[in-house]
């Protein structure tokens, strides 16, 4: 597997991590997913993300976890969400991920640092322990991770970090931030860096306008967002937008607060991708209603997108 | 003008407060926008709320801006934001919009309630402050006011204050919370209650489904919150989430965070409906990039919902 | 009354607002703290701060509290606090309190600021809004206003505002702070500056030592702070020492979130300054075992400090 | 040793984690500082908590360390912080924790909670997770931990989880907190409960007035903590305030926010019983100035206290 570079583009699709009813790891999902997103055609796959709710796996698992989709992987880089409360751990599962083939690690900030100098500080810090030979990607999220980056202080800790290649920007609202990064390379003062963007793919469509190098999110129909990137990169404004108006309804539904991975478990259990939506506690889960209006949305983004259809094959088929 | 109950249904706008370029208020906007929701079919209108930058304004400046719109309303329910830091204005603002004509006004929650008898501590200390007399209604906005209300909560402030005739809904996500208030009238444990749904109407269609009484929020084509809402009362689901999805672009793009408000205001000039879309300081402005990217999208929303069209009138004719 | 300049130093009392139990304004305590104040050789005194409970005023008893302090001192210099959402109802505040003779003005932070550009931009916007020719303090308390100023950021707010005249320090941990900003002066980056400390007198002894130039805070003796000022200004460190630790065990009682207040007005009425301890709602009470916890602390710091004995004045003479 | 029960008091000294300078685990440190804690007379000694720098250890070496104290105890009994991110972990450390002979383990919320109902279902979680036959302390730390327990809400989860043995109480402020849950047991709606009480000990003279069991703080002289305990107990209370007074400027000095820990791991140091106060990163340190300033306090202990003179032995003696 290549390293990752700041020349990363296309779409990275973020993996939920699959367990069993009883809270075990699914292997056999970890694999079947892994298969799924390099047949429609993914660039890579980040796991151990938010969504793959990796605190809640001890440090043993999670290096499990990472291998067996490291492993599984072909023709796509796997990059390694290794953020963690102390250095140590988030050290020794980059170090373990990259030496079984990972491509890179993604690093999120604590929710504690506040000024400019804390943040930079911080990233500093995070690359003395993983080493700086390891390339990674400086997760911007601040609905979530509570952590608000200026597009200054991310140029800083770009500069300051040489193995920093790729921004996961997923800041709301967020594409004046595109912007201004974008301008800061041609006014020279920041250098080359890929630019991916999360947040459920909310606003995935201007982000590529503005200059989004393409997509890491954990949208249950990542085809889509392989679709949009590619619509937007041959300039067919029109046709990207049409595609993607159509699975805004349900990219919203996903892109609920603490529900939104039992919405997309949901959907990828019902695609035949994962044999279970279970999470590990504290976990959420969706109601009977919440999963008709779920349903109701598919049968909606199928009426456009045929690959939404869900309905039994040889009715779909009629 | 009658006084807002819990049977209250239908569309309330939430309304901007219209500022000219250097700051003062712009009496003839108000009296214009106030006239425009009459004319769509608006039931009411809400004023000086989050949107309607009320902490910019003094106190004189507040009643009177309360008063122009009551003054103006044809056939509309005015109900006057009164949140307020301190007891004492909240409780001047309150009686002068109630002497006035209001139908009743809406409290938030300060941001440093905490536990659930903080919460309900505070509605009745607020109650007691503006008098058990004006009806008004619970904003539950945790997104933006950082104050989390549990539906026994709500449950619990609306029992021990029977004033309180109305919850504006923007729980993100707030589909299930619905669901268990509407469950508890089924129960017998909860009395009726107007649930009027806001959050940028960004979940408006299954809101409705759910079992809200219609929308209180500030989306710049209120025609749309209006049909929709009407559209569901007559259980035409297909047709009210074709016209909710051609409009959910704009809405998403509307309902980004603290520039918001830049978008309404901008498409309200646009329409020709305020003068200006100057916002007081500290305020929010948006780019001229940002600006292509509504006319893009007021263009593709047109496409299905003609009154959205902004071309010059003889083409649009044409 | 003279202006505010970078030259204050000494002891600035934060004044309580007296308010009657039925909640108005009690003018009559007003005048008597504010004589109290400058019998016991204050320099100055602060209003309408956070211990002030301005939030509960309405602008017009803000205006009134504040010119009634101003017309009753006497060789002291009042400062106002205008600390508010809106920049409409700051500007009015300040401008109507310097026209009344007050020696200058406090801005302190809204709490949604979190970047460091956030937190200059802001305090620029403030500056425009109540015009350049006003002095005034920055507030730095984190633990209460939930912003977080670097030393670099307050360079840069003293830098480009020239009317910024005083820091109240009470950042937690603050004492490297102190340090920081005169080494900042020494190596030339940084212009002359009077700071002032607060956080309920907690590291008044070190904040001394580390180069502050007196007292900012309500503890209800401040002859201690006047001593404890005047005695590290004569470098009697020793002695300086032990009448603060003979205040600390009060002070720290005092300093407790949320129900400091009601200590202090608990104190100031035991001492005949104030009538009534009532605050405005929302506001806090203790309980008579605190009550009688505070007279136990009170009978020992007399022990060493004859001024907090609070015994009938013949036994006291005893 | 024996299980924690609802009967513990006395003083449970809060541990540090020892390091050597290059970041390894200091294992001689833990067994001196085992035998420093079992010298003086603590009843029991608490580890890996928020003092022990536990996010900072991976899982493996998380586990030696509360062995290695376990171990090395002797008539003390070892309770074991096991807060984790997720349970998966928490219940690996518990169950080896307490395979290995510790007493119980104390568990702290996820910043994340906020509502009653969130708080209390956290925990029955938790206990789900440990299994319901290990003993454990529900630490109660706001200030730190940003999570608000009402005394109902304690009640509930003491009376949902017969586990839960003991509070660590270490709100602020939180004398009222003891009285409320002291006076649930009166009216026995609480059954019989251990509370120790925390915050650096700032409030420990009176919060064992208002019926405190005893101490659980990581003050760098625990001597004086067992001290004022057993003072209390008999019911001596100006003797124990006198010695708790003299040690006030050093416990509030150690209370610093973010550098208490540098201030305690200095003097523990100083004092012989650790070999060096290296943080793991990122930690805090304290300034030359900062260290003299603690000198200068513990010097003024010494006055009063003999066992806080740390000057050289020949000349202590002479």
């Amino acid at each position: 597997m290549t390293k990752l570079t700041h020349e990363a583009k296309g779409t990275y699709a973020i993996a939920p991590t699959p367990f069993l009813e009883d809270g075990r790891i699914d292997e056999r999902s970890i694999d079947r997913l892994t298969d799924f997103y390099a047949e429609i055609g993914c660039n890579g796959v980040t796991v151990l993300g938010i969504m793959g709710e990796a605190p809640k796996l001890d440090g043993n698992e999670a290096e499990e976890v990472a291998k067996r989709f490291i492993k599984r992987a072909k023709n796509m880089q796997i990059i390694v969400g290794v953020s963690a409360p102390g250095f140590a751990a988030m050290r020794s599962l980059a170090r373990a991920s990259m030496d079984a083939g990972a491509a890179g690690v993604m690093i999120a900030p604590p929710p504690t640092l506040r000024t400019d100098d804390q943040i930079v500080g911080y990233f500093k810090q995070a690359v003395d322990a993983i080493g700086s030979d390891i390339p990674w990607v400086l997760q911007d999220y601040p609905l979530t991770l509570n952590v608000i980056f200026t597009p200054a202080v991310i140029r800083k800790i770009v500069t300051d970090n040489p193995s920093c290649v790729m921004l996961k920007h997923e800041d709301w609202p967020g594409l004046e931030k595109i912007s201004a990064l974008r301008g800061f390379q041609k006014d020279g003062s920041l250098r080359p860096l890929s630019i991916l963007t999360g947040n459920g793919a909310l606003f995935l469509d201007f982000e590529m306008e503005r200059g989004a190098d393409g997509a890491m999110t954990g949208y249950a129909f990542p085809e889509m967002l392989i679709d949009v990137v590619q619509l937007m990169k041959e300039a067919r404004r029109d046709a990207a937008h049409d595609l993607f108006d159509a699975h805004l309804p349900l990219i919203r539904y996903e892109q609920q607060p603490s529900i939104g991975l039992a919405v997309r478990k949901y959907v990828l259990q019902k695609r035949g991708i994962i044999v279970s939506s279970a999470q590990r506690k504290p976990g959420s889960t969706i109601s009977a209603t919440a999963k008709a209006e779920v349903d109701y949305l598919l049968s909606r983004v199928a009426r456009v997108d045929r690959r939404a259809d869900m309905r039994p094959q040889s009715s779909a088929a009629g």
